[in-house]
């Protein structure tokens, strides 16, 4: 049999994006191929550019292709409010649903000492290294409220604790086991109205 | 506001994929982000093949990077029988349903003449060099069965009866402004053995 095709390759790589199956990669294919060539070469050049330049924000540790993100790096921000979600999503969801302009902090994930998630993995060193340098007033936790998350919620309080740093929980409005950013603005939004102390 | 970050780039870029709103968008720049950068990367070198390199096949019109598609260039498919189908996308669909292993043609379209589509943008002209030139017996048309299909149909049957070539249709199995890759196999193969003289 000869190479495969350019089409095929085309067909298969597509394959690598979330709920994209055989039927929508070949539909794509060829809606690139014979409709949108230049929109396709566009993402192409969009798409490499950012899976070798994007990195990590050195201060919240969200997706960024500078050294600082964008909110981090803005000014008018609150900097008297640290938000901390577990991914990078979350922040888009919070900032788009709530009236929240306070800064962040991506955890990443859970703390899960048997599949090898510490402190370090969640940057919670980093974090603790922010609520004792920077002038923070309050830790908002956006953690799902599963046992592993309340455990890392546990162990941020602790540490802020420690460091005069107030601290609340959003409200649990947020269904249990829901994905932050699949739930809709308006539940959001009053989870995060209704935010107590922990 | 500083310049878009190139996550949100991605996400605007991949929106030219059909299907993909905001929402499925923002899914697939975190998903290649964080879970898989290599395909990301993969898929971005591909693409960008793909859109400058893949142009059509000079014997069927179909999409290739090569000057022959891997078809045309197969001495074990039957030179004497020919499928005429409107878009590329049929082919697949064709070659996956039924036992046809014959050659095929790529109109891209069906003739309108209110939409500038004439004779010569469907190939017709190169069509109808094949049915001289080439040894070909049967030209079975797979064409939907709509008014200008129908024109596009009979304008094949005129030259393909003066080169005394045998034209066949593919059975009405296929509905009605039904598009012929999202017909079942099942269906689509009845039509291929289902067909008749024109
Ligand atoms: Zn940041
Ligand atoms: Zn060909």
């Amino acid at each position: 049999m000869a190479e495969r095709s350019l089409l095929n390759q085309l067909i298969d790589a597509l394959r690598c994006l979330p709920g994209v199956g055989p039927k929508s990669a070949q539909r794509m294919a060829f809606h690139l191929l014979e409709r949108d060539r230049e929109g396709g070469a566009r993402l192409a050049r969009v798409m490499a550019d950012a899976m070798a330049r994007v990195q990590s924000c050195r201060r919240c540790r969200t997706l960024s292709e500078h050294d600082l993100c964008g909110i981090c790096a803005n000014p008018k921000r609150d900097a008297s409010l640290l938000c901390v979600v577990e991914q990078p999503s979350e922040i888009v969801a919070i900032d788009q649903a709530t009236d929240f302009r306070g800064l962040y902090f991506v955890l990443g994930g859970r703390l899960s000492p048997l599949d090898g998630i510490g402190p370090d993995e969640l940057g919670l060193d980093v974090l603790e290294g922010r609520l004792r340098d920077e002038s923070i007033m309050e830790v908002i936790l956006a953690i799902s409220p599963t046992v592993e998350g309340s455990a890392t919620a546990q162990f941020i309080a602790d540490f802020a604790a420690r460091h005069g740093v107030k601290i609340t929980r959003i409200a649990h409005g947020v269904p249990l086991g829901g994905e932050l950013e699949h739930v809709d603005g308006g539940t959001l939004a009053l989870a995060f109205a209704g935010r107590r102390d922990l």
